[in-house]
């Protein structure tokens, strides 16, 4: 008789011989890791197995449908805010694809990168350095250990002119839920010469269907690199008040659109600024939480970063640069309580004399230079883990030398409405976000990027301890009732923690029927990352 | 009992039903001409339907389902080279999308238009300039009347730095093969307001699904505009020497990839440029064909093209365009057999003062200014027919006053093979055209595009008089040896004429696989489009 024990050990079993034993873990301390994000999450997670190829993922994914077991891909699993590492289903084995970190291809001439889903920022920076390339990835705010095709498949963004990760993939290899590998684009040609530079290739496009999906896993994906320009500046502006949001996003519209401005303008209001910069102010606070208003007005006046403040990287020749300058300051000038431009020997003097610096630009640097070095840097693709201390922003014992949110009880969750690039729809979104951030006792730490040159992204983060009482079931609750009332009045995350998966109004019902039918025909046992943005 | 004929009667009132009698066609000189193309078919078309509405399209789905009957979507059927509005199936209805010409949606502010398939290239033009709009759309060097959801479809291109078309689609609407309709990205939720501004939207990316396939019938399209820039100028370049193709692709590469040239560049051989000015010179050719190389090159003389002639916008502000022109002349200089530049103030002033114009600036402008305009036009979007003129090259009675190439007997095929950005792949592709068309008696007009960053589009025409016995046969022998040995060598086109939709290799069989699971699951009647780029 099959038992259910027997059973399992069977699958398991199948597993160790597809990957080796040592790469089915199941000890109760590492389950618990990947059982574990930055909010309250109930599902289990019966193994970890960690294939090192192309095969032996197709081997997994056969043995899922075999066993008819549901399996959750992850890269390398640092999705913080948004789930980590954590399934969308009770008892999925988590397929993890760390250990495939090949990079497999490269054209300096082409600018472009092969990688499978372990290679994480770092490598591939170092990847760069190591070959004195003079192209530029594109970085997140996320770990230096973050997967880059982890990131592209949930379509996140970053700080250059290509921080549209999906937008530039040249073509991917992907493992479909049947256990088939195929090549997308014109890469289903063996010999196709224009395989990852073409990224339309012939027939219908299909790439997007595996991304924010779990119609397939990425194993392979041509990145595309950014020819280093000749000369690269930060921008940077704050504005006096919180109702200026409108007039701001306005003011930016026709610079983003007209490409004055190439890449993403990220706008951050004091909460989110003094947030990144510093731990709770528990003392000031007198250890009560939410924040008191005029304790955040002083700490915002600390950080002279005004109500809003945004920067992004002009990116050019000296005299493309030149001109956007002109471009920014007669838009700015007036109307922005403060309009700087740095560029890197002004940052490199400004950390040598300090005060001198001050007197010459207006901008007031002391502390602010450590924050800034790292934006600077992220706007020319050099990643870091800079900006994880901000998750640490209500734990009382502040950042650890080795962050690890999920381990440590930080508490975040992110929702990120996405709206056409127009003040009215900014001020709606964020008339919608303070009511309900007071109501739940959190701090409306709120950043809007100009992500695209008509949309942006409003990324709103509810950042708490969860090893206090009661404020895993408040943030939730809190992140709930958010993502309600931006969906009624129009406004959709542009991607979903796992908490969200179903929590969004329905769509019309041909396309359900759509995405079901397209389930339906991929995986119809059902078996890969079952409730990831599909059912 | 039902027979063929009542069933067929059954059918033709179904249609008549959902949209009107007199949008029901089957008078047999219509349906000759939605049988004729630029090259020998040889499929019936039974009948044509021509719907006014999104709903009447979904009826006529409906319909073809009901009666197991395959049905043929074009927006205004004027794909010419590719196979005009003939059906890759025989026994196929026409379903024509010309009557649905709204123009539903448009923002100034935002740069976009959304739009039905019937609307033109000629149609947004005027209505942008009704509204003196500070937009640019994009124009291809196809008609005027030529649908812009039509092009779209097939991943067409243009000439702006909004040039990859299906690249700058918002959003769509598209009716399903069962008779359902839906809205794509974040469409699918009735109040969205990042609707057609945002494309990814949310959980998996399908519009690519309905681009180049038979997976949907595209109903409505959001097309993103480009700001007009504040300065646009032209460049054109010419080298001497066939041999130099590797040289020239290797010297603009890097313009290209770091977006000193933000829009395609068009390459063009001497043929190409000879048969875009004037038709066929039979009296110096002696009434012979193909063209005796010494006829040729004095017409290339003549024309003072070069062997290899290209152009490309430069648009920005002042100081962007001046930075890119002098990266040009750096790059170009002493290599180039010539560079000119020109901007509005000094075509006006040419168009003046012709002689003066050429002491100044050396480019001989005499009747080649006919030309240039209609090229300069369209890098900033302006439509224009002028380019028909080359689809009668080789017909005797020259270009009518109503151009209609498949009613007048031009031949024209097209195989159009896509590239990395390298000078060794654009020597190696045209290495392999010309044998091949010395061998079947066809002048080797080549364009090559620098179509993104990172590929090339090498655009071959065979162009031939169908009035002639035999071209048409030696023509598609000519096409199909072409794509034969294109593909062998790896390069694989675009973009597909119907002739050539079967006869490519096959792909890997797991790819296959899966575009026929994805056909099966969203059309099991396979009665959208049979064999157009999928079965």
């Amino acid at each position: 008789m099959v038992t259910a024990a027997s059973e399992n050990e069977a699958l398991l079993n199948a597993f160790r011989s597809a990957v080796g034993d040592e790469n089915v873990v199941t000890d109760a301390a590492t389950r618990l890791r990947y059982e574990t994000t930055t909010y309250r999450t109930s599902y289990k997670v019966p193994a970890i197995v960690l294939p090192a190829s192309t095969e032996e993922v197709q081997a997994c994914v056969r043995i899922a449908n075999e066993f008819k077991t549901p399996i959750y891909p992850v890269s390398t699993g640092l999705n913080y805010g948004y789930g980590s590492r954590v399934p969308t289903a009770d008892n999925c084995i988590i397929v993890e694809l760390s250990r495939m970190k090949r990079i497999l291809g490269f054209s300096e001439d082409l600018g472009y990168v092969t990688i499978e889903p372990g290679v994480t920022q770092q490598q591939l920076y170092g990847f760069l350095q190591e070959k004195k390339s003079k192209l530029w990835m594109d970085a997140t705010g996320n770990t230096q250990g973050h997967s880059l095709i982890g990131n592209l498949a949930e379509r996140g963004f970053g700080h250059t002119p290509y921080g549209d990760h999906f937008g530039n993939v040249g073509g991917m290899e992907v493992v479909l839920p049947n256990g088939d590998v195929i090549h997308t684009g014109l890469g289903r040609f063996a010999n196709a010469k224009a395989k990852g530079v073409y990224r339309w290739g012939l027939g219908p496009y299909i790439d997007g269907l595996f991304t924010q999906s779990n119609l397939g896993i990425i194993t392979q994906a041509t990145v595309w690199l950014m020819p280093a320009p000749a000369h690269h500046e930060y921008f940077y502006f704050s504005f006096r008040d919180h109702g200026q949001i409108g007039e701001i996003i306005d003011l930016l519209r026709p610079l983003r659109l007209n490409g004055t401005i190439k890449s993403a303008i990220h706008i951050a209001n004091d909460y989110k600024v003094v947030s990144s910069m510093q731990g709770y102010p528990w003392e000031k606070a007198s250890g009560r939480t939410p924040i008191p208003p005029e304790v955040m007005d002083e700490l915002a006046k600390g950080w002279d970063c005004g109500a809003w403040s945004g920067y992004a990287a002009l990116t050019g020749t000296w005299l493309e640069v030149a001109s956007a300058r002109r471009a920014i300051k007669r838009r700015l000038r007036g109307k922005a309580k403060r309009v700087a431009f740095m560029n890197p020997w002004l940052i490199r003097a400004a950390e040598l004399v300090k005060q001198p610096y001050r007197l010459l630009t207006g901008v007031n640097l002391p502390e602010m230079l450590k924050a800034l070095k790292p934006i600077y840097s992220l706007t020319k693709g050099v990643p870091t883990d800079h900006f994880m201390g901000s998750t640490y922003w209500r734990k009382k014992d502040g950042v650890p030398a080795q962050a690890d949110p999920d381990r440590d009880g930080c508490g975040l969750l992110w929702c990120a409405p996405i709206a056409p690039i127009d003040g009215h729809h900014a001020k709606a979104i964020y008339d919608i976000v303070l009511p309900v951030f007071v109501r739940h006792g959190f701090e409306p730490a709120v950043a809007i990027t100009l992500l695209t040159e008509r949309a942006l992204s409003c990324v709103i983060s509810i950042a708490f301890d969860r090893a206090v009482p009661g404020e895993d079931e408040r943030a939730l609750e809190c992140h709930d009732q958010l993502l309600a009332e931006l969906t009624a009045s129009g406004y959709y995350p542009y991607r979903l923690s796992t908490h969200a998966m179903d929590k969004l109004p329905p769509p019309e019902p041909a396309y359900a029927g759509l995405l079901k039918n397209l389930k339906d025909a991929l995986d119809p046992n059902g078996i890969l990352a079952p409730g990831r943005y599909l059912r």
